[in-house]
C-alpha cells in the first residue's frame, strides 16, 4: 500500500475506476489560505475525459466536493477532505474482460500481489485514480500561487514530433490555446494530426511533457535523499504511463566535458545571485538556485487499443483481448494538468520543510 | 533534512567530507540473515578512491566498523549500526574556496538554505557521503540474495561512446573485469582511452550506468505513489551528479505506436506467466511482473576540473576558483557501486513490504 | 498536521463538527478480508448520539458509505474511503461563542495556533472527528477477528463509583447489555443514578474504560520506540478528553518490590509458555507474551456544562459564556467502542508489521 | 523495527548491551546552533551507571564521541551522528542465562519475535540503550533552551514514599542537590534510606517520575493524532520499566465533576492570556496554551534482583534463574534524565513542527 504522497503538506488518496467514487484528503495545508473551489474545478476540466477530440470521450462530470478543512472561505490548518463520486461507470463494458490479462496494463500484477482484483476499467491501476491528485494539486498550485511561484507543464513532444524549442523561446501564457496542450503552434498543429490518425487507426501514441518552474526561492529540496530533483521524479515517474524523467540537461549533458557544463555564478544588477547558464536545471546539491526549474518526462503509448491482442487469462490460458470501447490515442494533452499538480504537490511539501532549516 | 531512506527496510545516514566520520544505521533488517562482513568490505573497495588509474587518488580505507544488530555472526532484527572514520582529510586543501561558490556545486545552495556549511570538500553534499549508501546496500543485497535476487549495474555509456549492446548480449558477469565497469570489452577499452584523456585534459566526463535486476517475483511494489520504478528512480536520482532516470522502453519508448509497444503474455513451459517483449521493463502499473527489471541513469559530467573558473563568493563578489587537487574525471566507475547499492535498498524494503499483500 | 495514524496499516481523517461531512481513508488493509458493512454500522451506532438517557441528545444518523476498496464483498488491497455525512448540525446554536473561549475547550489553543478556526462545535477539535476513527477501527476489528484477536473494553469507574472487580472475574460478554456499558451489573445501575443525577444538575463526571484485549500472540510489538504500549498508550492518549494511560499494573505496581512484581514463566499442558501472574498487562519489554493484554484509561469530566462560566474572548475582555444546549453528562459510555476502535487500529498495525520479523 | 522516534527532529538509534557501541543519528536538528559538547556529557553522567550508591556500580564511562553535524561549533543543518562505545561489558557475567527466560524481562518476547537474540545483558531490550537517546535528548534540550524551554523531572515517589508537593510549591533548581533527584529534602531522605534497604534484601522497587515543562508557547501540539500529550505519554512510555503515563490532572481528574475541574480563562496585567487553574496540565485539545505543561510517569520495580526464581529455558524446561550480579535497586534515579531527554525530544520535534501552521 501506498496511497499518501509528502511529509509536511502531505495527500491521501482513494477511489477505483467503477467503484462509487474517488476523494483525496490534504493533510498539512497551512491555515489561512484563501481558497478558490472554481479554480480547483479548472483543473480538473483540464484533466477531464470529453474535453476534446484528442482524448478518449467517456462523459465525466469529475465535480470536486469539498467536505472539511475550510471556514468562511479560508484554510482552517485541518484536513481538507474532497470526494469526486464516479457518474459514467458501464461496468458492463468490462464483463469481456474480467478474467483476461490486458497487455501493458497492470491486470496481471495486481492478480499476483493481491489475488482479489477489481477489473473494472483497471480499478485502482486505472488513470482515473489521477483525479483526486489534480484536485489536490490545485489546492497546492493556490498555495505556491501565493509565494510566488508558477508551474508550466506543456507537451513538448508527440511520437516523433517534437517543438525543437527552448522553453525560454515558448510563450507559456499559450499552453491551453489549443487541444494539445503544446505553446509551439506549428508543433502544435502536427502533433493533432498524428493524434487524429492515430486514433483513426484504433492505435495509440507516446510522447514527452516538458515543465517549467519559476519563482522558486533558493534552498528549497532536503538532501541527500529527498533532494528536489529526485523527488519531483518519484511525483512524475509515479503517474501512469510514464517510463522517464531528466531534469536539466538530463540525458543529453552526459556527452559534455564539465568545463561545459557547468554553470558559471554571477551577482545580477540587483545583487541576486544568478547562473550564466542553467544546465543544472535550477537544481543544485538537491536544492533549487532561484533559476528556473525544468524537466522533461516521457510517456509510453497507451497500452488500450483497438485492435484484438494474444494474451492469457488467469488461468494460464491463451485468449484474444478483442480491442473495443473508448480510449485515449495520446495520454499527452491530459497528462498536462496531472504533471502540474504533481509538481505542485511536491513544491508545496518543500516549501513548508524549508521553514526548518535555520535557528 | 531527508536523511533516511526506506519504509520498513531504512536506512539512516550521516557524516560529511571531511568531518570525524560517516555512518550508516539500517532499521528493520529482519533477524536471522548470516551476515558476510568482508562482503561489505568488498562492496566499499568498488566505490574506493584510488582503486584504478581512472578515479581520484585520494587515499581512503574506508573500513567499515559493525558496532550492532548482529550475534554469532546472525543479524537479530535490531538495527545496525555501522561506522565509517575519516582518514585522509587534508582539510588543508579547501581554504583558498572557504568563501566561494565552486560553479555546478552545492556551495551556493547549502549556504542559501542553511546559512552555515562545512565548505571543507562540499561537507555534506559530497560523494563521500554515498560511502555510508554502499556499506548499507551491501546488507540489503545480502538480503535479497538469500531471496533469490541480483542486481547487475555496469557503464553502458561514457561520454558520446556507448555499448551500443542491449543487456541480453552481454555477459554480466564480466562487469568488473575492467576498470570502466563495462562488459563490453571493446566498448570498454574505448571508454578508458577516453577517460584518460580526459583527465589528461584536466576535464571531466559524463556518461549513463546501466541496471539489471534478475529474480524479483511478481508482486513487489506499492501503488499508487511508491510503484516500484518510482522508488528506484528517487533513490538513484538522489545519487550525486544523476540527471536523469528511464526505465524499460523508456524515452525512446514515446515514439512507438501501442501495437508495437504492447508486451505479449504467454504462459511458458513451467507454467509461468511471462511476456514476449519487456518493454515494460519487467515492471507493469507499478509492481514487478517477473522479467528482468531494467533502467538508465544520466550522470553528469563532474563539477570540479583543472581549469580557472569564473564565479562569486558568500559576499557576491566575482573571483576566481582555482582547479587543483585530486578528482575524478568520470565517476561512471565509481557510480556502479552506488547504484547497485541504492537498487538494493528499494528492493530490500519492497521485498518486506510485499509481505502485507494479502490477509 | 497530523490526521494519519499507523504505519502499515494506516488510516487519515478528516472532518469537523459542523462541517459537511467526516471522513476516513484506510491504507493497507490486506486483499481477501470479506468485509461486513452491516458490523461497521453497529459499531458507528454504539458511539452514535441519542443512544440512550445518558448521552447527549444530538440526533445523527452517522451513516457510513463505502466508496472504495472493495470489490464483490472483499477488501482489494486499495484503500478503503468511507465518508459519513453531517446531518444535525443546528449551527445557528453557536453564534453565542464564536469569538468565545469556552473553559477547558481547544477554542484558545485553536486560534492561538492556526489563527483562523471553524468554532462551530468546537470544529475538528470536537469529539465527533472520532466518528471516522471509529469506522476505520471497525473494519481494524474484522481483520483482527479473523486473527482471533478480540478487544474488550467497558466503563471500570464514573466518578468514584467503580467496579473493583478484576476484569478476571467480570463476563466481558455483558458489557453492552446495559447503557452504561459496565460488565458489573451491580457498579452499572449506580454508575447509571450517578449519570442522570449529574445530568439533571446540568453537570459532567469523568471516569476510566478498562480495555481487555485477548489472543494477541507473542511476538507483536517494535521495540525500541513503537512498543506495542507505547503505541497503545499514544493511541488512547489521542482521544477527546483522555488524561491517562496504565497497562498491566500500572500507577499501583510502584509500591511493590521485584520480588512481588515478577510474572513466573511456566509451561502449560499445552506446551505454552505462561506466566503465573500477569502484572506485565500482556507485554514484555514492548512486545506481547501471550498473555492478556489489559490497561486503564482516565477520562476528564466533558468541558460543556449547563451552567454560565467566566471567561474571555479572542480581544482579550472579560465574558460569560452561558451554558446551554445539548452535551453529554458523562462521556465514558460512548468512550468505550471509541478505545475499541483505537486499540484495533494499532493491532491490526502491529500485525502486519511482525511480518517483516524474521527472514 | 522501530528505532526512530520524531518527524522533524527525527532521531535514529542503535546498540546493544554488550556490543561494540551505541549510537544515535539526529536528522533535522536546525543548522546554526551553538553546540555544547560538554553540556552533552554532563546529561550523560546524569544517567550513568555507578554514579551514587543508589544505583547498579556498573561503570561505563559513557562518552560521547561527535562523528558529523557541527562546524566550527555549530550545527549545520545535517546529520549530527554520535557514538557511544561500550567498555565494561564482562560478557562473561551472562553465560549462566544465555537460554533461560528471566521473569519479567524481555528475553522471551524477543526470541518469540526474533526467532534468535543477544542474550547478554537483554542485549537490545536493556536500558543501556536509553544512553543513546540521552544524548540525542542533551541536543534537543539545547535547542529548546535557545526557545526559551525548560524541562524539570524528578522523582516524586519511591515505593510508597511521595513527596505529596504540589510542583508550585517545590524549589525546581534543587533536583540534582541529592542522589535521589527529588527536590523536597524530607522525602528525599527517606526515599533513600528506603532504597538502600530494598538493595540490602537484595530486592527492588518502583516509583513515579513527575515532569514539570516551563516556557512552552501557545500552539505546539498536532491534532488529531499527534497531541502534544498523546506524544509525550508515548516518548514516555517507550521508557524500559514505565507502566504509565498521566498528565494534569490525570487519574485523579476523573471523581471530579466538570464544573470543578473547568480551567477558566482570563488575561493577565500583562494581555497574556492565562488559566486560574491548571488542571489541563498545560494541553487543551492537545496543544499547549502556555501554561506549565506536567505529568506523572509510573515505574514498575526493576525485574533483576538477588533472588532465586523459577522459570522456563528456551526448551520450555523449568529452571531456576540464580541471582547474582550488579542491578539497580530503583531505576528512578537514573530515570529523571531519561525522562527529560525524551521530552526534549517530543518538544524539539513539535517546536519545527509548528513552523507550518499558518500561511
Amino acid at each position: 500500500m501506498s496511497n499518501s504522497f509528502g511529509t509536511l503538506f502531505r495527500i491521501t488518496t482513494f477511489g477505483e475506476s467503477h467503484g462509487r467514487g474517488l476523494g483525496v484528503t490534504i493533510d498539512g495545508c497551512p491555515a489561512g489560505l484563501e481558497l478558490d473551489v472554481e479554480a480547483i474545478q479548472q483543473e480538473m476540466a483540464r484533466r477531464r475525459p470529453g474535453q476534446s477530440r484528442l482524448v478518449t470521450q467517456r462523459k465525466e462530470g469529475d465535480t470536486v466536493e469539498l467536505l472539511s478543512g475550510t471556514f468562511e472561505g479560508k484554510t482552517t490548518g485541518t484536513p481538507i477532505g474532497m470526494v469526486i463520486y464516479n457518474q459514467d461507470q458501464r461496468s458492463k463494458d468490462y464483463s469481456h474482460i474480467y478474467d483476461k490479462y490486458r497487455p501493458s496494463h497492470a491486470d496481471y500484477t495486481f492478480s499476483a500481489k493481491y489475488g482479489h482484483r477489481d477489473y473494472r476499467g483497471g480499478g485502482r491501476s486505472s488513470a482515473r485514480e489521477t483525479a483526486a491528485r489534480v484536485a489536490a494539486g490545485a489546492v497546492a498550485k493556490q498555495l505556491l500561487a501565493h509565494l510566488g511561484v508558477t508551474i508550466h507543464s506543456y507537451v513538448d513532444q508527440v511520437g516523433d514530433i517534437a517543438t525543437n524549442l527552448p522553453h525560454e523561446d515558448l510563450d507559456l501564457s499559450q499552453i491551453d490555446r489549443n487541444d494539445v496542450r503544446c505553446p509551439d503552434p506549428t508543433a502544435a498543429a502536427k502533433m493533432e494530426t498524428e493524434i487524429l490518425a492515430v486514433r483513426k487507426a484504433g492505435d495509440t501514441i507516446g510522447g514527452i511533457v516538458k515543465c517549467v518552474i519559476r519563482g522558486v526561492p533558493p534552498g528549497w529540496g532536503e538532501p541527500v535523499f529527498d533532494k528536489l530533483h529526485a523527488d519531483l521524479g518519484k511525483a512524475i515517474l509515479s503517474i501512469n504511463a510514464c517510463k522517464g524523467f531528466a531534469y536539466g540537461s538530463g540525458f543529453e549533458g552526459v556527452s559534455l566535458r564539465g568545463s561545459a557544463h557547468n554553470d558559471a555564478f554571477y551577482t545580477d544588477a540587483d545583487g541576486r545571485v544568478r547562473t550564466r547558464t542553467n544546465r543544472s536545471g535550477g537544481i543544485q546539491g538537491g536544492i533549487s538556485n532561484g533559476e528556473d526549474i525544468y524537466f522533461r518526462a516521457a510517456f509510453k503509448p497507451v497500452a488500450t487499443i483497438i485492435s484484438d491482442q494474444e494474451s492469457i487469462n488467469e488461468g494460464g490460458e491463451a485468449v484474444t483481448v478483442v480491442g473495443k470501447g473508448r480510449h485515449d490515442p495520446c495520454v499527452l494533452p491530459r497528462a498536462v494538468p496531472i504533471v502540474d499538480a504533481m509538481v505542485a504537490l511536491v513544491l508545496a511539501d518543500h516549501a513548508l520543510r524549508a521553514r526548518s532549516n535555520r535557528l
